[in-house]
């Protein structure tokens, strides 16, 4: 298959078209899949989009589910771990929103299921929105007399302003934040000029090195899993390689923690590598600042291989290529509580 | 003045109309004056939008300007005093950006006599946005390569992305951010059914009390003033009550900080009352927490008065109308970095 699309890509040299090694290449869906008890309706994403953007159920007032998870950025913050309330910071960098509705699990250690029960997660993280519990977070927003319509739009009129309705908008809103449309994407529905010969290169290596046996799929994240089992990976694979010290990968035992069971130590959730060029530093503890430095730190720790700079280069290239079209959104008028605050 | 009003109240009472003690209500401008050495523009408005959300210009790139001057709430944080990086706090609650494009100066204490000269004061505050220099925040500017085009656009292609055109652009942004269209304006304006009875009686007493001496003109907080004098109010003006103790009115020397000069103690910018009911908690520290609370300490504070109940409902009643319709606006998406962090 290899050598019959090399020369394919031979012969179309001259047009500047380029063609891939034969893999399961796959566009970006259009739209997210949602789960049965929490169908997309606009009422949902407009109510999810407020509550996500909305910092006033942190103890703090100052950290919304954007602020770390920035939709005006690459869905996540820039930052090598994230920063919460009173300026706490944890362990590990924020994964992005963009996409996230293709994961089959949530958080780097895949501790949730679905979008729907990681939106509860940061509200009640002591070092993220820090708030008590989620009782506590959901007397605030059922304190803000202007979020009753929204929920009563979106969800009915019969005890509306519910934990789990929250959660659901805000999922239905995240289920929107989806990323079609990439250079990558084009070609691979047909405009095979979409992509120079270099990213081809580098699409051909990615097949051909192995990356694809954990970044499969339209959301280079994985096969799609049955619900709630989530797609997992060894992360270091190979540890006799300075990079695993140099970039501390093994303190943190990743999935284990969640599990405790011995067989998942050092499990991650395979991360999606849509707009993986807006998503710096990188890793689950943030510790690699460039994606050049990335692809290197994968190949050698994942397949023991060792990256020519041409390879390096070409693999950067190809993942540049994976930076979609962002939906434009309108920001929308929080909801007030007039003559007084919620936030103390 | 008072008498004649009065009458014409009557007058119209059968027909929910109600009319105002004469004094000088304006309704709000719907555009806000520039200077001339920066023209609102709309390539400014963008780019000057694109840099108040970007959170990327703080040390921690945790904080933006729209942190704590949040254009989705009242152009604040809701929280007594705001909270910059790490976690840190001061002793002064944000004022709002919304209309601080007619205030005759800007801060609590009046220091920065335009929009383009408060833009500047943020970034390098250690306990707001914390960077060290005007520079280095500008050398992370000039690290986007996205921004330059909007740079560009707005300001020429000689030598554009500079500190100073950061500040032009950011003031340009904010001001397009007035709130016209409320229904004091809507009353103001002619439609005599825009306000109610209790709201009309309580715009009366804010006159006949004595509130606009010091709150007047379109947007509440003082009349216009040639450039760089800004209109500046003793505060409190009467101590020998239990409030001044009770929310520690006088340990901040408000304007004397800035002057050294003694006639300056407890002077503070007199702020806008445009859009008072989204922004509790109340007066410079942020210290008073309802707005009905707040209305019976300026009273007593300021003029010396014990508000009935009833006045102090009129009040808040009339106070509520002053907040004005928003603007909607797209959110950016924000020029990246692709395989780097410039937050480090």
């Amino acid at each position: 298959m290899f050598r019959k699309a090399s020369g394919f890509i031979f012969v179309f040299l001259s047009v500047a078209a380029f063609s891939a090694v034969a893999a399961d290449w796959q566009a970006l869906p259009e739209q997210a899949p949602a789960p049965a008890d929490n169908p997309t309706t606009p009422e949902k994403v407009e109510l999810g989009r407020m509550l996500y953007l909305d910092p006033r159920f942190s103890s703090t007032g100052t950290v919304s589910c954007n602020s770390c998870h920035n939709v005006m950025l690459g869905g996540e913050d820039n930052r090598p771990v994230s920063m919460g309330v009173h300026g706490k910071t944890g362990g590990r960098s924020s994964p992005t929103v963009w996409n996230s509705a293709f994961n089959s699990s949530q958080f780097w250690d895949g501790r949730a299921a679905t979008l729907e029960d990681q939106a509860k997660g940061p509200v009640v993280n002591p070092i993220e929105m820090g708030m008590s519990e989620l009782e506590e977070a959901m007397d605030r927003v059922r304190d803000i007399p202007g979020y009753r319509p929204y929920f009563e739009a979106a969800f009915g009129t019969d005890n509306p302003m519910t934990v789990d309705n929250a959660a659901k908008a805000v999922a239905a809103y995240e289920r929107t934040l989806i990323t079609p449309g990439s250079a990558y994407d084009r070609y691979v529905n047909g405009d095979k000029e979409a992509m120079t010969e270099q990213q081809v290169r580098g699409m051909n290596t990615f097949a051909s090195l192995g990356c694809v046996a954990c970044h499969s799929g339209a959301a280079f994240n994985g096969p799609a899993m049955s619900p709630g089992s989530g797609f997992f990976a060894r992360f270091p694979t190979f540890t006799d390689n300075d990079y695993v010290k140099q970039y501390d990968f093994t303190s943190d035992e990743g999935r284990m923690a969640v599990t405790t069971n011995a067989a998942d130590k050092h499990m991650w959730k395979v991360p999606t590598l849509r707009n993986i060029a807006l998503t710096a530093p990188y890793f689950h503890n943030g510790s690699v600042k460039t994606l050049d430095e990335a692809v290197r730190v994968m190949a050698k720790v994942q397949l023991n291989q060792d990256l020519s700079d041409a390879q390096t280069a070409d693999l950067v290239a190809f993942l540049m290529v994976l930076t979609g079209e962002f939906p434009q959104q309108t920001m929308p008028q929080l909801p007030p509580t007039p003559g007084r605050s919620i936030v103390h």
